[in-house]
């Protein structure tokens, strides 16, 4: 039998090294104090200090994005990886999270408006959309999916994370959101990078923030 | 009302175009066809082609990975968000995919055992482990707390995919997985880099290659 390993055990001390690690290594100094709280976070969940030059939060998406959880805002996610990293114990307002991509309805409703099925699965959100948080992790075509809609009319969320990751469409997608974001305040990461941890982890550091 | 988006809508299209970005631009010359196969979908899911440089496929990896998903074996994954991003339509034999995270003696099993509920929540494998497919794509001590059942001698499972992400103990946990496997064909992320969308996305490579 191999000797014990040494490794730090302790959850909380992993968090706060973890996190103490970061906030010397990453460059943080463009973020506001509350910007940077939820930047962290989503160093963490991609293990990449320099990804962080590619965030930007939009003019008062912090404050939007925690009012809007705090009074009960719904969590529209384009992607079930985003919906399940979303820590249901840390939402201040039991806020339900919502993912439509499995819904029956979604692949005729794909063909039918040729498109992906992550897009199409968005057509299911417009119930919920006004005031809601959008949270797109996954599909550069949700995301401008979303931008299709708005400017068709759909109700406006109160706030929307703009982090699909990839290589076709994402950085598109992105640069459309932040360009014109439609009344609506946001946040992205710029470029390829985003993914459903990034994403999830910025919806948990702004609910925990919220608190 | 702004002018229609011009995007890519066709899911097949923008795989295909997001692949041969990959393969133009990531450096695979280290890896075997197979390896590069599941190469490329890993780089798909964090949108970064210099991570192909922190991926290690040990000897054997995926000929043991893709012939127990074929024959049935079970998924064990550390994290919800792992388990949710395997994409069950792909797997060749039905097979069960399991996280032990949310189940509720876990929260007593870490305090007694002094470490994290994504370690202790392994315990909760111990029936399933033999010639299991494991997924370890969030947490460090999971990782740790496996080569120390391991070494306890807890059942072999068929292969191991050893990539939590973070910035403690992600890259000791794969390098110590890596420098001795335990006789049990493994594949790493080098460093900090890793996560729940990688993890899922070489589990669906694999299980893609295997049909």
């Amino acid at each position: 039998m191999a000797a014990p390993i040494d490794y730090l055990r302790d959850g909380d001390a992993i968090y706060e090294r973890s996190f103490a690690i970061i906030r010397a290594e990453a460059d943080l100094t463009r973020f506001t104090e509350a910007e940077a709280d939820v930047a962290v976070r989503m160093i963490h969940a991609c293990g990449l200090v320099e990804a962080a030059r590619d965030f930007v939060f939009g003019p008062g998406f912090i404050a939007a994005a925690r009012a809007a959880l705090k009074t009960g805002a719904p969590i529209l996610c384009d992607a079930q990886m985003v919906a399940h990293g979303v820590t249901r114990a840390r939402l201040p307002a039991g806020n339900r999270v919502l993912c439509t991509l499995s819904e029956p309805d979604v692949p005729a409703l794909a063909t039918r408006l040729g498109t992906t099925r992550s897009a199409a699965a968005l057509e299911l959100w417009r119930d919920h959309l006004a005031g809601a948080v959008v949270a797109i992790g996954n599909a550069p075509t949700a995301l401008f999916h979303l931008l299709e809609m708005l400017d068709a009319g759909a109700p406006r969320p109160a706030a929307i994370l703009g982090m699909p990751v990839g290589f076709v469409g994402a950085a598109e997608s992105k640069d459309a959101l932040a360009q014109d974001p439609r009344g609506v305040p946001y946040a992205i990461v710029r470029g390829r990078l985003g993914g459903s941890a990034i994403t999830a982890a910025a919806v948990n550091a702004l609910a925990r923030a919220g608190l």
